[in-house]
Formats: structure tokens, sequence, C-alpha cells
């Protein structure tokens, strides 16, 4: 539980929140009790006993869950047993029976996570939606504004500031399509049993993880107690968000040095100053998105090791990767959210883009059709940001790239 | 240049030749030659200049090209020089000045890599469709054949062989499909010139660019120079695809075990021997795809941490990546092709199997209905193996999970 | 801030205080007094207002940092606002002005991460002590009684068990010797203020941070600043000793599988059990170590990573680093403190290693001398645990290995 | 084999030859040939048999041995074959028992890498000396050269180049300490026969292993079969050295920027062009640095990820180090080459300097002592240079940091 100073200055509260004991357990206690009602769905319940049940989750008392948790190893078998014991005073023993029926721990942990995860994924895909309109915004009014293009951290060729801030908005976008694509496929149930093949349940097993599946929404899908490759692929694109959210900060803390000068973040009271020089402007938002974007491809390195787990349920593997994942959102989210507010309120000045232009590379009759071939980049990206999203917003995962 | 001894323990000749310096030799020759034909099919060049770089493309010496790269800092520099010169003398000014027309040094590296990437994808990928051929027949086979679950390594419950192999199988064929989700859309053209304006082009540029795309069978696509998420979605792929193979590796060589020995590597002449112990049987198959597993999440990490490039084109990320990725591929098919030929000849002992089941957990009546439930899961994997299958021949990029 | 539930399973309570926002806090406090009066010390500041600072130091209320914080971007901002304002308060203007005399906020923020660190580093030395006593033991105990050794998971050669758990001891031993030196060295004041050079101290500058370091009980240091070689060393040795328990763990369980079940994890009430299985006995503080060991790679691989950072104090790259030691202190203590109480209490089973010896290598004579080799590793292991030990406890570190 | 045109755009020739086939073969041959020798000290041996073997290692024929050592999964396989032959044909059955005695595979490959590291260190460690040396000069040339300091990419406050170029200093010394340090502790004998126990050799084990040692120049050691943690320190302190350069080129390349042009990297025909700006003067030094500062952290992180390795002797964990390692020293003597031209060449423009210092920051009468400050932490940092080194030249691997 590292100390909420630190969290809060890389995260939102949002996402800390939706990673955070509360929403832990209230996912895993939804899990219970919509087990016990999948169940009775595939009548392998009575109604009465599901009932039972959600009475028992309803009531469940939280308290030192985290100590029980450590001592048992898994967060399972205290909660489940507080469950029974809440059931069997409540509903009797065929209540208590009830509970957990057919499952194991990494079911209820896993799909706990998963249930964490449809959370946050929202949030997240909320936050690049919103950056990327702030891009498209920017990209648009400055289609045609003349800059200095820069390769290799030298003076290149004339562009324009929309061609530069178009392949952030293409970055952004495709981060947010691959995000997408990964959590349509790798939201999926967990509910195996003890080794994966819902053996407590009989022939009613796929009915009652398909019943889950539905109640939950989340994908239907066997056991993948011991193939984390949805686990993988969420992060991986988590990952490569973190990636396009850096270039992005470091693009704009680049731009904002004294001597570039060409834009700088918002000044907001508070933000971005030094506790020894009172008036400094710090691109502090970069700062936020930057420092993320380097923690985030040991993390997702994390998630890539534990991948070789043993047999049907493996040691040491799974149990990494929650706490894993939720770094990544919170990560992910927090540099968004700061980047939302740095693009929204950017502070742009093609006075001096033209004056660094002008300075590198003397117009010798080349500049206008190097500016009218960035301008059309710019309208080339905005045309293809609006097919992507409007594509999204059918449930096609798909970048359009050209 | 790592030592051949060691990159072929790890690694099919094949894939080292995929990225071999011939290899990329021949793809940067093709690109300059492309190029120069598609600038043609966009009337920028007269078509006799196109046939004068092509025919200095195939009289290119490539002597001392490692040394000159190394000291010019990009492979262009040289190989453009030389081909200018051949072409100049060829074909005169004009010919010499339609070399590497509108193009930048990272064009062609890019593009190289991508064309390096577009034969290497099919191998690797037949590889995988052959693993999965195996796993789809080892699950088949033994769909019913009774054996010991095992959860955190100790005995669960009875499951079968089959519900065993069905995950290795889902887990490949996943792998597969993520692969080739992402080089369906990652492997692209790279033409930007300098800027990623293709300036020098003027209006005729995004022509140019598609013409070469359509030539080199790549996906047409706006620059990418400073966008990387196509080559860091490829490499996570194959880093996942390591993820499932040393799962599976990791599973038998538990198997294989002397105290389990349910399965065993087929025996093969003068492999897995110990220069100590002349008798002894390693499983070194999985030792391959094991050690390529270890090696396969600092790479994915190594892709992600180049991302955040400065402005038009960055320094020095994304002249990190050509080597990881082509070590990634060469990893992740030396370790299919190891567990290809593990699991064809795979020795499975189905006595063996029944004896660590009896010996961990009694028949108490309820194996029965254990063993249904698991050979239900293996019947279950082998038809979403079919369907997935079926998918990809016709260009559909979807796990099938359930 | 990651969930409580999740961060016990992983850690242990001591650590996570350790790096909680109480401790952050503290030792944020603790060097805005101790800088006071180490500028009183050489004279730059009239002792009372030291002693006013301190004042303010002990009434600060802390309600609302992190949030505050988060919004500024960094702990220092508000923490010395709220400081001033009590300082004025107490002591008027010039008190007010002796607070955070010539520091910046990395200077607060660096030196609390050591102060934490500083009080880290002995609970993870007295673990590591603990464990490598047990593992002594162990190893005393069982010099001579005969295993069978594996080699590539194949059964090898005639060992003794204590030869085995001689390799975890010193693997043990060298990562605590590694974690000391780089303590030793690593835990630094950061005294420079804006840009390094301690100007608004002007001449007395060195003299302040020589006294402040003797207070803090931090090794005097030029500013690190962007010198991040320190950090990345401590964290370093804590992913090489994080390597060092995964191998120790690894052993235990592979040594505790029911074919095998050489050793098991001592049975405690409610610990190692099934949701589903209620009578299985699970390595449960191995799963700990190895989970653990699975993070630390990545993590590692985030504090090289943020290395490169910009000119005199750069942006995101320190900003990083809190969280991932923080991280790898408490997974390191979890691992440590899971393997104390496994080797403690571990169930050896002499009879069933002479078994699985006797069933893989029958005697063919040469078993005597095998042991006889193996049992002189061990007593040679132990020698050097003791050289190693006695060694420490002067403050020499060095590793003893032959 | 990754292609040698992308190999040595990354490193030098002579370090990609320290660790190609030919040194990895003499380094082998080496290790047999001394293996009998050390035999002969310890009278296990006749001489003659000794001898015979050693002949055998002069004659052997390696031709096909990287194909044969895939197929066998280890090199020492078919190489011992060989000089078994070789060894019979020459000196008969005694002779051919002689060779490869009482070792096993992974003594053989261990400890031909410490060969190749025992190489590989001192053309680093030269490089990085060099390095410093140059930074030495340039501390002292400009410790009093007026400067802008910049802390998160804005400007702070007046330093001097001196201080700035002493932190690089000092960053490479403690790079060059660590890397001595983990040397002098890390390059240790691998002699422990089947089960690391030298059960073969009998009582006499310990005699030959020191005796090896002995003739190889390498530190004596227990066997380290599974504990890979001073593969591991060398590793990390590779990645640490990766960092320190890192952080230097970022710097040199942040302050060639056009808008900055403080410093440029040292103009060299045909090096840093751009085949699309052909008076384009790019920071290829630099690049070829930050390319490999960020390919470090995954490559250690890849070290780490091995170390939990099965038992006695691991499968597929060491096997995975040789190519990792071997790639770290070939980026980090790389970019130190890279580098050391940078720095003796770089070309410093005080005037600009200056120009940058009063743009931002119009002296308002505390420039004096900031710039006082600054020479004198310049003045600090050549000191600890001077101790740091001549403490090095005594053995003495401590940084001297204040």
């Amino acid at each position: 539980m590292p100390s909420a100073i630190h969290a809060r200055m890389a995260a939102t509260a949002e996402m800390i929140a939706a990673f955070g004991d509360d929403a832990l357990v209230r996912a895993a206690l939804r899990f219970e009790r919509e087990l016990a009602h999948a169940a009775a769905d595939a009548d392998v319940l009575p109604r009465a006993d599901a009932d039972a049940v959600a009475a028992a989750c309803a009531r469940c008392d939280v308290t030192g869950l985290a100590e029980a948790a450590a001592h048992a190893g898994t967060l399972a078998i205290p909660l489940v047993a507080r469950l029974r014991a809440l059931a069997l005073a409540g509903g009797g023993e065929r209540a208590a029976a009830a509970v957990h029926l057919g499952a194991t721990s990494q079911d209820l942990a896993d799909t706990a996570l998963m249930l964490q995860v449809a959370a946050a994924g929202p949030l997240l895909d909320a936050e690049l939606a919103a950056l990327g309109r702030g891009l498209a915004t920017l990209t648009r009014d400055h289609a045609a504004t003349p800059a200095l293009g820069r390769t290799l951290l030298q003076p290149a060729l004339a562009v324009t500031f929309g061609s530069r801030s178009a392949h952030w908005l293409l970055g952004v976008d495709a981060a947010r399509v691959r995000l997408r694509r990964e959590l349509a496929t790798g939201l999926r149930v967990q509910l195996g049993g003890a080794a994966g093949t819902l053996a407590a349940l009989g022939a009613a097993g796929p009915r009652v993880r398909a019943a889950l599946a539905r109640r939950l929404g989340l994908a239907p899908s066997l056991p993948w107690h011991g193939r984390r490759d949805g686990v993988a692929g969420i992060g991986a694109a988590l990952g490569i968000a973190l990636g396009a959210l850096g270039k992005l900060a470091r693009d704009v803390a680049l731009l904002m040095q004294a001597e570039v000068a060409e834009v700088a973040e918002p000044r907001v009271a508070g933000r971005g100053g030094s506790s020894a020089m009172p008036h400094k402007h710090n691109p502090t938002g970069c700062q936020v998105a930057l420092s993320a974007a380097i923690r985030g491809p040991g993390l997702v390195a994390s998630l890539l090791a534990g991948m070789p787990q043993e047999l049907e349920r493996g040691l040491g593997g799974w149990q990494a990767e929650a706490a894993v994942l939720a770094e990544l959102f919170e990560l992910a989210h927090g540099a968004a959210r700061a980047l939302v507010a740095v693009i929204e309120g950017l502070e742009v000045d093609a006075a001096a883009m033209a004056a660094r232009l002008d300075a590198a590379l003397p117009d010798d009759g080349s500049r206008a059709p190097a500016l009218a071939a960035a301008a059309a980049v710019a309208g080339e990206a905005l045309a293809l940001h609006e097919a992507t999203t409007a594509g999204l917003r059918e449930g096609d995962h798909a970048v359009r790239d050209a």
C-alpha cells in the first residue's frame, strides 16, 4: 500500500478508488452473489438459496479482511468463511453450502479483477477520448501554422504545428483503439473450480458459467487459470498507451523550453511551481506523464514474466498480476488526465514558431510547398481521427491509419 | 553480432537469416528500387530513371557496409551514396538524383525492417500452426485420459491429459491470432521524407507512398516516424507468444520429472544429453522455450521504453528497435520449433498418469464426473481451435474462447 | 494507493508502514527541522530561528496533503507553505524565511526517501539475517542427509540436503551483503538547492550540507539530483535479493510436490488452504516469494529507465523512483518474512529423500564419495556463512565465497 | 546472430569480437586445457595426460560447432566429443578419459563466459577511464564558464558548464567503480561437476578447482550453478553504466539543439549526416548512447528474471544469460566509445552559454555568488575524481562522493 501522497501525484482519485479495497471487496461480493444466482438460473440451486447467499453478501463485515487474506494467502478463504457463517445463520446449512458453489479462490480473484478492470476501462477510455478531442481541436486550429520540424533534435524542415499535433492525435487514437480491443476480448469471466473443469457442477458447469458471464457483463470463456494472455494483452495495451502519452509529454516539454518557447502548459495557481524559485513555471503535466511512461515498460514486463505458470493453476504468477495491472491503469489515467489539462489549456505561440523556423531555415522558396504538405498531413490525420472515432462508436476496434 | 553458437542454440537458422545482413540489405535495396518505380507510377519520375535506379540496386556492392553504416550512424547514408554513384555512372545525373527520392534515412530503415518482419511473420505463424496441429492431436487422443490436476503445485482434482493440453492449445492459438492481428495493422510502409510530410514530393507525395505500399505489399500509412505503437504491438504479441510457449514448456518439464514421469520429450540421438552423465535425458526442447520466455519480457520492455521519442523523428528510440524485434522473432521461432518437436514426438505414459492420480486422490466416487467435465473441456477447446483456425484462413483475427 | 488487501498479501505491515504517508511526512518534517538546525550549526541562521522552524514542524497539520501535493506536482510546495505560515505565526518573518533555507523540492523529496530507506534497510537486513540463521541450522542439521541431486529438472547425482540448502544460504548471504554495501554508499543526503550548487547558502553551503548529513545519519555527498546510480544500485540489490529468495522458494515448492514430498511448509492454521479443496496444503510462503520475484525485474528496469535525466534536475525520472523503490522493499521484506516462516518450520522427510535417491540412482558404489563431497560443500558453505556474518558485524561488506 | 550491420551501429568491433564465436571457442578450449592441467597440479592426473588433452585442444576443429551445439542443446557435448576423439587418437584411452574430467556442461559454459567477461571488462573499463579523463579536462577548463542551469527543463539558476560536466564525470566514475567491484567478486571459476559437489574428483575436488581458478585468473568459488547473483550483479553494473552514459548523452543532445547551441558534437566527415538533408549535423554519438540506454533496463531485467533457477542446476535460466550479458557489454562499450569521441572533440560555445543565461536570468546581483558556488562544485568533483581514480589504481573500489 504505497503512500497515498505518492499515489495521488501519479494517479487520479477515481482510478485509485477503482482498484481500492472497497471496489475489490464489492467486486468479490458481486461475484459470490451472482454466482449463486447463476447457479439458480441453471437450476443447480433453488433460487431461495441464491437469495440467502445474496443476503449474506449484503451483510458481510469486511473489517480486518486485509490481515486475514494476508494470513490465508488468498482473499477467498476468509471472505468465503464469513459468507458461509452468515448464510448458515440466515438460511441454514443448505444456504451455507450454496456459498462459492463450485468455485475456487482464483475464480473469485480473477473475476473480481476483471470487474474492476471493467470499471476502470471506461474511465481511461473517456480520458483518452477527451485528450483526442483536445488534440483534434489543436490540430484543426493549427493545421497551417508554420513551425520548425526537428529530427534527431536538430532543425529539419518546415512543418506546421498541426502536422506535429496530428501525430500526437493518431498516437492517442491508436492507444484507445488497442485498449478497447483488448478489453473486448480480455474481460472474461473466470469460473473453473478447483482444476478448471467445473467438476463440482457436473454437466451444468458450462451453463452456470455462461449465466455468470451474462450477469456480470463479462465475456464468456473457458477457464483461463493458467492462460494469461488476456491480462497480458490488456497490460501491453496500457503500456503502449503510456508510451504514446509519454511521446506527447516529451514533445510538449521540449517545445516549452525557454529557448524554444513555442507552447506552454496552462498556468494554474499552485501548480508547476518550485519551492526554491517562486516564479518558475514547470511542465508539471508533462512530468506526470513522463514519469508514468518511465514506469510502464517494467510493469508490462512483470505481467509477461508471470505467464509461464505451472499446470492447472500456478504458484505466484497470477497472484502477481492484480497489483501490477492496477498500477498500469492508475499511471495511464493519471497521465491522460494531466495531459488533457495540458492540451485543453495549451498556450500556443505561433509567432515564436515562425521565428524559430525563420532562424533555422530561411525561406529559399521551398517553404510554401513544405507547409502545404504538412497541412495535408494534418487534414488527413483529422479525417482518420473522425473515422476511428466513428468506428469506436459502432464497436469497431480498427485503427484508421491511411 | 552475438556469437553464432549462442544464437543457434536459441533460434532457427531460417529466422536468423530473416534478420541477417543479406536480408537487411536486400530489403533496403528493394525499398530504393520500388521507391523509384513508385515515383514513376505517380508520374514524378520518368520510368527510365526508375529503371536506372533499379539497375544500380542490382549492381550495388555491399562490402564494408557494416563499418560504413556504423561510421555514418545510419545504413542509408553509405548505401544511398553507393547507389547514387552507380546511377550516375549508369544513367547520368538525372538517374543519380532519382535515387532515394523524397526519402529520409528512417524511411529506409523502417520500411526495410517491415519487409524483414513481413518475411518473418509467416515463418513464425507456420511454426505456431504446426504446434497447434500437434497439440490438437494430443488433445484429441487424450481427451479422456485420466490424470492428476495440480494447482499451486499440489494435487487438486482429477482431470484428463487432454483437458491440460487443451489449454496449451488455446494459448498457442491465442498467440497466433494476436500476432496475425498485430502484423495486419503494424506492417506499414514508412515514407515521410525529412520531416514526415513528404514535402520533397509535393502534392504527389501521398500517391507515391500509396504506390510504394502496394509494390511492397505493406499497409499504406501516414508516416509513423515518431509513433511506434505498431512496432510495440508486434513486439508485445511476440512477448505474449513467448509467455504461452513458456507455459507449455514449464508444464512439460514438470511432468517429465522422474518422480512424475507422465510424459517425456522424444529421444533424439545427440540431443538432451549431459557431458557429465551420459545416460541423462534432459528436456532440451523445454529448455530452449523456457530460456526464450525468460528473455521475452525485458525485450518487450525495451521496445516500450523507446516510445516517447522526440518530435518529428527521435534520437535513439527508433534506432533501438530493429535488433530487439529481431531477437524477439528469433527467440519465438526457436522456442516454437523446439516445442513442435517436443509435442509431435511426446511420449505419453497414461499408466503413470493414472497411478499418480490414484496415489494422490483415491476415487471416492467423484472421479467419473470430474473426468467427464475434463473431457468436455478438451472437446470444447478443440471446437474453438477449429473455429479459430478456420477464421484465420479467412483473415479473421478473432480468438474463439467460448 | 493500491488496495491494502493486495498490498498485505505481498508485504509486511511494518514495511508498508515504513513507506506510508506517516513515515513520509515525518521524514519530510525531519528534513526541514534538521536543515534549519544544520544552518544554525554552520552559523547561517541564529539558533532561535532554527528552533522556530522546528516548532513549526512539530505543529504542522498534514490533513489534505496528498491532494495538495498532487495539485502542486510535488510534496514540498504545500508542506513548505504550511511550515512558513506556522513559522510566521510563531516566530515572525525571520523564522518564516528560515524554513526550507537554500533547499529545493527535490532536496526534500530525495532526502525524505533516503530517510525512509534508512529505516527500511535494517528491517530487511534483519529478516535476511533471520533467514540466514534458519538456513544455517538446516544446512548443519542435514549436511549429511542423502538426497537426489536434480539438474535440468532430471535426476543427476547423489547430494545431501545440506549441500542443497547451502546454496540457498549462500544466496541469501550474498544478497544481504550486497544490500548492505549499496546502502552504505547509496544512503546519501540530498541538499543542492535550485541548481545543485547550494548557491543560496553561498560559501557556507558545503558546511550546512555536511551538518545536515551528520544530523540525519546519512552519508555526505555532493548533490546527486541528476545522478541516480545510488538509488539504482539499491534497487538492483533488492532485485537480486528477490532473485535469491525466488530461487529458494522455487526449490522448496518443487520439493514439496506430492510425488517428491521431501519437504513441506509448516502447517499453520488458516494458511495455505484452498477455498475449493479444504484439505489442501499449499506452499503459500513460497507463493509469496515467487510472486515477488516475478515482479522484481520489471521494477528494477523502471529505476534504470529513469536514469538518463535532463540537465541539472530532470523531468519525470526521479519523480518515478520513490514508489518503485518502496515496492521493491515491500516485496523483498514480504518474501523474506514468508520464507523465514517456511524455513524455520520446514518439515524435512529424510526417508523420502533417501527413497527418491534410491529410486532414481541405485547405489553402484559411487554414492558414498558423492555424499562425502556434498557434505564437504555444506561444511564449506557454513564456514563462509560464519565469515560473512562476522564481517558484516564489523561493517565489512564482502561476500565470502571460497 | 543479429545482423552485423545493426550490431556495428551499436557496438565496437572489439567488444563484438570479445563475445564472438572465436573468443567463445578459445575460452572453452582454454577451460578444458587448464582443467586437465589443474587436475595434474592436484595429482589427480599424470601430467602426460594433461599434455595430451592440451594437444587435443590445440588441434580441435571447430567447423560446424554452432549447428552441433544447437542440436545437442549445449556447446560442451559436441566439443567434448571432438576433444575425446582427438585425445584418443593422440594419447589413447587414458588421455580420452582425462578430457573434461569431473566437469559438467555448465562448468564449461559458465567458465567460458567468465573468461570472455574477464577480457571484456578491461576494454570497457579503459573506455570509461578515457571518458573520465575527457570529462575531467572539460570540467577543469570550464569550471568557471557561466551557463544557465535548467531544472525540469526550465531555466533555474546560474551554474557553470563545469558544474554540469562535473556530474557527468561523477556519474561515469561511479559506474566505473561499480563495474570494477562487481567484476572483482563476480568473475569466478565454475567447477562443480554433475551436481555441484565435484563428486567425481573425490577429496581432490576443491584442490583441482583452486588450481583451475589460479590458472585462469578467476576468483575461486564454491560452485554457483544455481546462484546467479554474480552474473546479475555484473549485469546491473552494466545497466547502471548505461544509465550514466545515457544521462550524459541526453544532456549533450539537449544542449546541442539549434535554439540552445551551447555545445556541438565534433564534426567528423561522413558522420551525423542525413540522407535527406545533406548539411544536417546530427548528434550521432549521443544517439548511439541513448539508444543503448533504452535497451539496458530490459536486458538487466532478463538477467534478474532468470535467477529463480531450479534445484542443483536449472532449466533455461542460466542458458539465457550469455547472450544477454554479451549484449550489455557491447552496448555499454559502443556507448562509451561514441561518447569519448563526443567529449574529446566537444565544441563548447561559452558565448552562447552566457547569452542563454543573460536572456533567461538577467543578473540581479546574485549571479557572482551562484557562479562561485558552481565553480566550487566543479572543483570538489575534480578532487573526488582524482581520489577515485587513485583508489582504483590501488584496487580500491570505493566511490568518492564527498
